[in-house]
């Protein structure tokens, strides 16, 4: 079968709990790698420069983005955001599967380029889970809270776009579901050609005449 | 998430380990049910009305195809071969993922009738080694082999028009695998519309007007 590794596009509602999912998905199975993103926002208290992100500045991203290094790139409140081709590409050719957790516009931008992307959409089970999970934390302010929900209704439009639909009800579940997900997809016809193809020459050749 | 069953189909090479794959899927979980097919050959010493086939007179079997009470059907060395529709419907309603083991032609009639069918092919990791278990078994004449490994042939030249390629290379690995490609796709984005419709419902009420 395919050896090759799967670029997984994770996106999901803010809130929904992405970036546990794949701290875990990363901790438990070894045959991923997490794509780190660059960008030019400056880093918060905590963030390491290759860890959380690459940490640029507008002229170095502006020379990756003409030198084609970025997969595809955004810009968000005034600062660029961007995937680098090398690792991605680096890490899926060494067969492993390469997570990339970015927002819907980035994704369908991944999915133009490199159709045979996997899309996974994390969710939690309700809007209502979601509300309550955002209250919950009682560290943000009803605006804050009333941003992520306005955004989660943008979000959600763009649902469909996605290949599976992930719900991060039980961690443990959830990260167990992504990771049989992403290895089924392994399995694909579609991205087996060359075993079909070998297939269907060996045994041609005991066709009958 | 979406708990109406999946059809499954199932399909492979001859001596690809198919009946055991299925045998061992369903002793291990709960959550199958296998559809048994209608036929108007005879039956064979060992063989039960129900459990390897529902026997029927040709008259019973050609007023199940005018009632519509089959999926498919086709005619195979002079005999009628058909999958029972009312078994199917009942246990995909009761959540119950069906399995239907039936050959490519009825698999693609299957297909285009329930687009929501899921085909698996199940297949040895090579030609060779098929050819080395039919040989291997030392209970079929070299006519045979030479018959099997010319209709794998015909049946290779399918094998695209299946979602999942499935090597049954380890019986235990093979029907793990199953079970996984089987449980992931219920997870697909297209076979939860009404999830999606939901959250997009429930989220529309915080986008900023």
């Amino acid at each position: 079968m395919n050896h090759k590794g799967i670029l997984v596009v994770v996106s999901g509602f803010s809130g929904a709990g992405k970036g546990t999912v794949m701290k875990a998905l990363l901790n438990q199975y070894d045959n991923y790698a997490l794509s780190v993103s660059v960008t030019t926002r400056q880093p918060r208290p905590g963030e390491e420069d290759g860890r959380e992100y690459f940490f640029r500045t507008r002229e170095e991203f502006e020379r990756l983005i003409e030198e084609d290094a970025l997969i595809e790139y955004a810009q968000y409140v005034g600062n660029y955001y961007g995937t680098p081709r090398s690792y991605v590409e680096q890490k899926l050719a060494e067969g492993k599967d390469v997570i990339l957790e970015i927002e819907i516009q980035g994704a369908m931008k991944v999915k133009e380029k490199i159709p045979e992307a996997l899309l996974v959409f994390v969710t939690p089970p309700s809007i209502e889970e979601l509300k309550h999970r955002l209250v919950g934390r009682g560290t943000e302010t009803p605006e804050v809270i009333a941003s992520r929900l306005s955004r989660a209704g943008e979000e959600a439009e763009g649902m469909e776009a996605y290949e599976y639909l992930l719900i991060n009800d039980d961690l443990d579940t959830c990260v167990r579901e992504l990771h049989q997900i992403i290895q089924s997809e392994h399995s694909r016809s579609s991205r087996n050609p060359e075993f079909i193809d070998r297939l269907k020459a060996e045994s041609g050749t005991f066709l009958k005449k």
